[in-house]
C-alpha cells in the first residue's frame, strides 16, 4: 500500500514503499520481568505479529532489552518518554527502532542526542505524537488534527536538518475523527511511512469497532505502512483483529474467510453454534479458503457457489457445495464434521499442489 | 447525513434527506412464533434499535405480522422472497415497509402488482440486490459491484416507470471492498436513501469488524441513510456494533465513551478488569459522557483531562480527574467505586441541567 511512501527497514521488515501492511503490537508486561515479555512476544508472534513494542520507563528495562531480543524472532521497538537516556541506551541495546514523542523528551540538545545515537546505529526512529500528549507549545490549538500534523512535522524538520531519514511517523488519537483527519493531512505533507493507530479505544468490542472504522477509512484511501490496534485486552486480539481489518480491504491474508448468515426467520438449521464450532477449527489453518455457512435457500446457494467450500442448512439436510457445485446432501446433525472434512480435504489439495 | 438524498417515512422513523443515520436489525425467531419474535424485539428496542425486520416465508408469517406490529413500538420491515403474494399480503397487514429482491420474485408483472399495493398503502419499499441472489441476467457480470448496481438500478426504473418513489435501495455484497465500490457507484447514480450493509459477514468479531471497515468506509464519506450490521449472533449485539461504529464517526450518540489505554509495560495498574467493571456499570447510561481510564502518567493526565470524568492509574493510588481538573488522589483498591461515584453525580448534574 502507499506506495509513494519511503522505504523503512525495521531489523528484517521494511515497511513503507509499497510493501505489504506491516501488523504489529507492543507487549503489557513489565519490560524487566524478561520471561513474561518473551513469552508475550512469543505468542504474539505465532498470532501473526510482525514488530513488537515494549515499553521502557526504567533502567532495569533498558538492561532487559538486548536480553528479550536474543529470545525472540521479530523486530523489537523500544518506547520510550521523557527520559532521552533511556533511548540512547535502547538504540545501544540494539532494539530495530525506538519510538518517542519529542515532546516530551526536553530540550532539542537531548532529542538531538538520541538522533545522533539513531544515525550511528542505523536505528529507525518513530515519531509518535498522541492528542494526551501534545507538546505544551500547540497543546491550546483549537484544531486538534491540526495540532497533532504541525506539531509531528515540527519534529521532521529537526531530524531532516540533522540528515536523518530513518524516520516512521503516528498522529494517534483517542477520536477516531481527529485521526482521520490528521493523518489525512499528514499523507498530504510527508513520504515518511505512517504508522497507524487509535489510540486509547477501548474495550475488546468497542476498540475493535473504532479501530476499524478508523483504521479502514484511512487504509481504503491508500493511507497507512503498518497498523496497531490498540485494545485494553490481551495483545493477541490486537494481532487478530490488526488482520481482520487488512483482510477485509483485500491488503493481507490472514487465514479462511467464513461467509456465514446473520440468520433470519427463514434460517432452518442452528446457525451460530456451527458458525463458531467451525471458526473454532480454522483457527490455525492459513491457506486461504473462503467458507460458506449459509442458513437457508434465498442467499444460501448463490453465497455457497461464490465459495470454495460451503454449505446451505436446511430443516433436516444440508446441500455441501465445492468449487461452485453442490456435490452432495448430508444430513443436518452431521453438517460441521462433513463441512470439516471437504475443508481438511481441500487443504491437503492446496498443499499439494505448492509442493509440485 | 448524506443530506442530498430523498426523505422516505418509514412509520414514524424518517431516514434520508439529512436525518440521523438509522439503527436497524433484524428478527431471528421463526415469524410466525408471535411471542418469541416479539419479545425478541422488544429486547432489540431496548438496546436502541429504531427499525426492525422480520423474514416472511411463509402464509403464517404473514398472519402474524399485524399481531406483532400491534405488540411492538418501532416500525415493521417485511423480508420477502420468491413470493409476490407474501409481498402483498405484507402490505396489506400493515407493515411499514417491505423489503424485497425483485429478481426472484418473478415476472414484471408480480412486481408491478406489489409496487401497485405499497402504492395505496404507502408503504416504502427496499430494493435490496444482493451479491448471493443476483438476477442470472447479471449473474455472469465479471464486474461484481456494476452488476449490482445495474441490477439495483434496473428496478428503480421500473419502480419510477411505475410512479413509485417511496424507495429504499441496497447493494450488500459479502465482500467489503465490493460493497464499496457498489455503493459509492450506486451514490453517484440516486438520490434514494441507501440502506448499508455487509451481508454473511460472519461471527461476532469477524462480523464486527468487517462491518466496522465497509460501513465505515462509506459513513466517513456521507453515503448511508440506515445501516444493519449482520452477525451470526444475537442481533442485540447488531445494534450495539451499529451504535459504536456510528458513534465513533460522531454520527450518532449512544452512551458514555471510554477512553481506556491498551496496557503497557509502563502501566501500573491492572487495567483490564477495571475497564471492564466500569463499562459493564455504564451500559444502562445513555448520558453523553466521555470517561476516561489510564494506567500511567504518559498520556493518563492528558487524556484525563480531555475527558469528562476520568482516572490516571498510578502504583498505589490513582488520580481522579473531573473537567480537565485533577480533583483528589484514590487509593488503588478505591478506584472503580470512586470513579462510578462521580460519574453519578455528573450524570445527576447533567439532568438536573436539563429539567431546568
Amino acid at each position: 500500500m502507499a506506495a509513494n511512501t519511503r522505504r523503512i527497514e525495521i531489523g528484517d521488515v521494511v515497511i513503507g514503499g509499497g510493501n505489504p501492511v506491516a501488523v504489529q503490537s507492543m507487549a503489557n508486561k513489565k519490560t524487566d520481568d524478561i520471561k513474561a515479555t518473551v513469552e508475550q512476544i512469543r505468542n504474539l508472534e505465532e498470532a501473526g505479529c510482525e514488530l513488537v513494542r515494549v515499553a521502557v520507563p526504567g533502567r532495569e528495562a533498558v538492561e532487559a532489552l538486548p536480553k528479550i531480543k536474543k529470545e525472540i524472532s521479530i523486530p523489537l521497538i523500544a518506547d520510550i518518554h521523557f527520559h532521552w537516556e533511556y533511548a540512547v541506551g535502547a538504540i545501544e541495546a540494539g532494539v530495530d527502532k525506538i519510538r518517542i514523542n519529542p515532546g516530551n523528551i526536553g530540550s532539542e540538545n537531548l532529542v538531538a542526542k538520541i538522533i545522533e545515537k539513531a544515525k550511528d546505529f542505523g536505528t529507525a526512529i518513530r515519531i509518535g505524537v498522541n492528542s494526551g500528549s501534545l507538546h505544551p507549545k500547540y497543546s491550546k490549538e483549537e484544531d486538534a488534527p491540526a495540532a497533532l500534523v504541525k506539531s509531528c512535522l515540527e519534529y521532521v524538520r529537526f531530524c531532516e536538518a540533522m540528515d536523518f531519514h530513518n524516520v516512521v511517523l503516528s498522529v494517534k488519537s483517542s477520536s477516531v475523527v481527529d485521526s482521520i483527519k490528521a493523518y489525512r493531512m499528514l499523507a498530504e505533507q510527508t513520504d515518511y511511512p505512517l504508522h497507524l493507530g487509535i489510540t486509547e479505544s477501548g474495550s475488546l468490542m468497542s476498540g475493535t469497532v473504532k479501530s476499524a472504522v478508523g483504521l479502514g477509512v484511512l487504509l481504503a484511501d491508500g493511507v497507512g505502512d503498518t497498523i496497531r490496534v490498540s485494545l485494553s485486552a490481551d495483545p493477541v486480539h490486537e494481532v487478530q483483529v490488526a488482520y481482520q481489518i487488512l483482510q477485509s480491504l483485500g491488503l493481507r491474508f490472514y487465514g479462511p474467510e467464513i461467509i456465514s448468515c446473520p440468520t433470519c426467520g427463514r434460517c432452518d438449521i442452528d446457525m451460530i453454534p456451527v458458525v463458531e464450532e467451525i471458526e473454532k477449527r480454522l483457527m490455525s489453518v492459513k491457506t486461504p479458503l473462503k467458507v460458506a455457512i449459509m442458513g437457508c435457500i434465498v442467499n444460501g446457494p448463490g453465497e455457497a457457489k461464490g465459495a470454495d467450500i460451503g454449505i446451505a442448512g436446511g430443516k433436516s439436510e444440508g446441500i455441501l457445495f465445492k468449487g461452485g457445485k453442490a456435490i452432495r446432501k448430508v444430513p443436518a446433525k452431521d453438517m460441521v464434521g462433513e463441512l470439516m472434512g471437504e475443508i481438511e480435504k481441500l487443504i491437503e489439495d492446496v498443499k499439494e499442489k505448492e509442493s509440485q
